[in-house]
């Protein structure tokens, strides 16, 4: 039997990821909903609190929930430390409640209540225990000789304060377990990335750049607003099958080859490539962009080029073919001979994970904190879900970017294993209605407790159709899209700034792609893309509303081709809105309706715009406003919204 | 360190209620479709199977799991016995249809592959420890001097059988813990009610019926095709603050009382009301009934009149007022004086739960298999949990159905937590749209794991508006509709058969309420309404598609006053088309489109339908096909299908 007192069913506890297989991730300062389903039998009230405490707390605090609609409750609580939360919920019936409520339908009919006062005043008397103050009440309730006053006194408003705030809590229910809330640094939910190949740094032409060419850069870097510096990997480049440009089966003398064909006999995923320069030297990239406000993300892709310490060293950790070869990766009929894959069905599977994990260890000594790990949907997703609770017992502040374009289960497995952000199919969406949809999938769906999405218009890896043969404005846009709909955002920069678009036919592969070949960028040119992007990345880094992906509202605009949505902080203190045209070559126009609910307007409207983009000033007095946007002067709308509260 | 071998993830495993707290509810014969994501890293092949047994089973049965879409896998069993079943997944990477695939890649590919055959003779060799034969295909496969006929023996069709039939499963995951199903009986999902006052049963008028009036109605409930008989309770009625005729306040002399106030100095739930007999004579009315197939549902409604002999031998369960006296029932201003609650927050809580749990053990003693409880959202929820479980370890078969006519989350709390049967909101969803909305959400939604629909279209509560001051073809529609779309049915029935359209005024009660008096019918009458009925339990009893709600598919037509739906076997050998014109008094017409796809039917139709209600035939041959009511003819078809195939 369980305790037959309890009246109460606490059930569909959000938030929660695969029934509390995994805790639902929220960063430091965010809003925590958390909403359950509570009920019980019959008529009488019941009354709900959540507990909540961090994980250095021992005390919780208790937060009254509220009901909204169907038996369904809520309270929220902030993560105001960065350390995991844990909840729980209470529930009682509140027979104070329930009496007071009867009292006050009984008085209104007329009823005679001599008796309910008398079973008020018991419960006073009861709550008094707590209160000594309300012996008070439960003496005025039990003066029979003055009936009209005890009624009345139940009647006061003080009284119904006193029900409101003291609940009576005999019998209660509770959710059990206490549940987790992951709680990540602020960086894993607003981050601007960069992406560029450090070989291609050098400023001037004609050779192979350096850590040292690098440090050179930062301050462009960090002058246009981005506080993540990914680089692909840095390591030796196997000699053995190496791949020549345009992805040819083999180099020619002196091609360079693909950093991702990890390892030679200059080292392995613990070694820089020399020619780069030393492990010193990336240390010392490391610790001058930090002080820029910049963090170095590192490219871990776990696979050996056949000339890799590792494959001599642990040959059991790789698939020996029925010849004594080891087996290559492929995608029949495609061999990709440069590559060696782990095979993690090895019997050694324990020393490989272990040395998997030291990796990580390795290059956090040297200042690391961000991850950017190639495609984690080809090792085990038990293994990533290990290694990266592992990584965070030594600095829980760490971030893995799951390099992961796959299909969307596993993508969102990732995720809850403890990914701390992802690449997303934002890359393929491109009208109104994808766009739309797909961010209400994201923010709204299941997923939203654990999947952090970062918006990239491209990859060394993705020239999409969408941008091919393009011009400027096809790739503000797409900017411009990322970093206002993602609060995590990141470009293949200098490819992006200026505005590569051949293809090779028929992929959405860059033709001469920079995987293959080193790059001489001009470093010291800037364009109107340039000062775009620094003016969006400044606009982000001033407004808080920009840095949450959760905070949308989309507004209705009568024209498809313009895309207009909402970012408020929970305050309502920050108001952004943002206005695309998604036609890079037309002027269009549209009425677009204000999100009168979410911004706390009644009827009179009294709003001032600013665009951050053109510095024109607007004043919208109208719940619909007409807006017309010609992509040749500025492809789209940055508005600033401050309410003018009218005075009656 | 979880098993680093193990690549699979098996999540959202389906059915499950609540995450499994509850097990999902089948009844013996039904299907059951168990789903589950399953993936893996890679682009390694993935196979699945399903493990199941019932409960005397010690070996599971293994079935081959088919992928849908999406990661989603597939496979169903029927519930052969009436035991509960058990099932778990096992899923792992098949290494030999993953080379088998890339094998006839490569080939087509024209890329050598020698050392592929040798690859697959290894896994051949393996496979022959369980198959011996196959070391002839391993010898093949390896035999170096005939590569072509050993490339061409890979790809025989006999080769792609072996390689589906044989799946090398090396390392494998498994979904842990069994989940349960918990498997009823065929009634718990068909069943036909009739409800009628006893008291009410005398065929001579002037007089209160008797348990031996109702044995000669026994053939007249029987010849009509139902096989539940329920009466509310046959109790001694309390006579304290009896209640009289239209709910007075006090009943006069001579006046019956309320049923539902159970207990007199005549005794409590465990007597029966002298008037009505003894309980010999219950049990002889219980094992007749049996006989032709009907069982005897008895009314539990847990609640004492002031007489109660529970009152005075156990004061501590209902609670006491400060002055002394025991709270009745109130719903604020109402009081209820004719009735106390139990009180289940009593110190006593297990002797008052041992105690109606033997009300229960008490009456299937007396040959009781059926248990409508009364209002059972007015009585702790993990009561019932508990109560439900204890009688079912004593009989398995027991149904029990809820009369919560409350809010969704109680209902389907109820239904979790054991009940087997639910009254529903069909009652009051009249329009087309209303009524495809709920059968969706009952069919479709979570619920239909746990929640069996009984749609009663009055019960002695309700007179619905939509049948108040209506003629018989309301009446007829309505139960049409409610025997057709749900397979558990009832009616209140003199009433519903007579026409019984009068309510008090702006209420859903009936005017004269039989819960108040003892009401003389003319048991030998029958009319129309009587016709149908007895026609459609026939129908229902002759057509398997009928005995299942879970089986149903809505028609396009167009006319919103005309609804259509098609229920269908599994194996599509009993098709029943029901078309109801909801219009009780005009002549309906329209195009109703043939669910093709359903009944696998490609482009050549050639359809006959037989309306079983007015003996008529047609011929269907194309996909849209007209079809006109006059509900003064009869207000809707129950057609029979049947194909024939064209042969070309």
């Amino acid at each position: 039997m369980p305790n037959g007192q309890q009246r109460i069913i606490i059930e569909n506890i959000q938030p929660l990821v695969d029934g509390g297989l995994y805790p639902a991730k929220r960063t430091v300062g965010e809003k925590v909903e958390v909403r359950a389903s509570i009920f019980a039998d019959g008529h009488d009230h019941i009354r709900a609190s959540l507990w909540v405490r961090s994980a250095t707390e021992t005390n919780p605090a208790e937060i009254l929930m509220v009901p909204t609609a169907n038996d369904e409750w809520q309270a929220s609580f902030y993560t105001l430390k960065q350390e995991n939360y844990f909840f729980s919920i209470h529930a009682w019936i509140d027979h104070f409640d329930t009496w007071y409520d009867g009292f006050k339908k009984k008085v209104a009919a007329r009823v005679d209540v001599k008796v309910e006062l008398m079973e008020g005043a018991s419960m006073l008397r009861q709550l008094s225990l707590e209160k000594p103050e309300l012996i008070l009440w439960a003496t005025k309730l039990e003066d029979s000789s003055h009936y009209a006053e005890a009624v009345a006194s139940v009647l006061s408003d003080e009284f119904e304060k006193i029900v409101y705030n003291h609940p009576l809590k005999e019998i209660f229910t509770t959710s059990g377990k206490e549940l987790e809330i992951l709680v990540e640094s602020k960086k894993a939910n607003f981050s601007t990335w960069y992406e560029f190949f450090p070989r291609s740094s050098a400023l001037d032409a004609g050779r192979h750049g350096t850590f040292r060419d690098c440090l050179k850069l930062l301050p462009r870097i960090s002058a246009m607003g981005f506080d993540v510096l990914y680089f692909p990997p840095i390591h030796p480049i196997g000699k053995i099958n190496r791949k020549g440009k345009n992805n040819n089966v083999r180099a020619v003398a002196g091609e360079p080859g693909s950093p991702w064909a990890i390892g030679s006999d200059e080292g392995g995923h613990k070694s820089v490539l020399p020619a780069l320069g030393t492990i010193e030297d990336f240390k010392k990239l490391v610790s001058e962009a930090k002080k820029m406000g910049i963090d170095i993300a590192m490219d871990i892709a776990f696979q050996c080029a056949p000339d890799h310490p590792y494959v001599k060293e642990h040959k059991s950790w790789f698939k020996q073919r029925p010849d004594g070869s080891i087996q290559y990766a492929e995608n029949p009929p495609k061999k990709y001979q440069d590559i060696y894959p782990f095979n993690f069905e090895t019997e050694d599977w324990q020393a490989l994970w272990q040395e998997l994990l030291s990796v990580f260890l390795f290059w956090m000594e040297q200042g690391v904190k961000i991850f950017r790990v190639d495609n984690p949907h080809t090792k085990p997703i038990p293994f990533w879900h290990w290694v990266i609770a592992e990584v965070h017992k030594t600095d829980a502040d760490i971030i893995f970017l799951s390099e992961a374009f796959t299909r969307p289960k596993i993508m969102e497995s990732l995720a809850k294993v403890g990914f701390t952000q992802s690449y997303t199919y934002f890359t393929w969406r491109v009208n109104k209605s994808e766009l739309t949809n797909y961010m209400k999938e994201l923010v709204q769906g299941p997923s939203r407790n654990f999947f952090r999405p970062n918006f990239w218009p491209n990859t060394p890896d993705i020239l999409p159709y969408h941008l091919q043969h393009q011009a400027e404005n096809s790739f503000i846009i797409r900017y411009a899209l990322a970093a206002t709909l993602s609060s995590n955002v990141g470009v293949y920069g200098p490819s992006y700034e200026f505005y590569e678009n051949t293809p090779i036919d028929g992929k959405e592969e860059y033709y001469n792609s920079e995987k293959y070949e080193v790059r001489h960028y001009d470093w010291k040119k800037t364009n109107r893309m340039t000062d775009i992007m620094t003016m969006i990345n400044r606009v982000r880094k001033e407004n808080t509303s920009l840095q949450s992906t959760w905070n949308i509202q989309f507004c209705e605009v009568g024209n498809d081709q313009l895309i207009a949505f909402l970012k408020a902080t929970d305050d309502l203190s920050n108001l952004i809105l943002v206005v695309v045209n998604l036609d890079p070559h037309q002027t269009q126009s549209g009425y677009i309706q204000l999100p009168k609910e979410r911004i706390g307007l009644a009827d009179k409207i009294n709003i001032k715009l600013y665009d951050w983009m053109t510095d024109e000033h607007y004043t919208w007095i109208q719940e619909w406003n007409f807006v017309e946007i010609n992509p040749h002067k500025m492809p789209f709308h940055l508005f600033q919204l401050s309410i003018h509260q009218s005075h009656m």
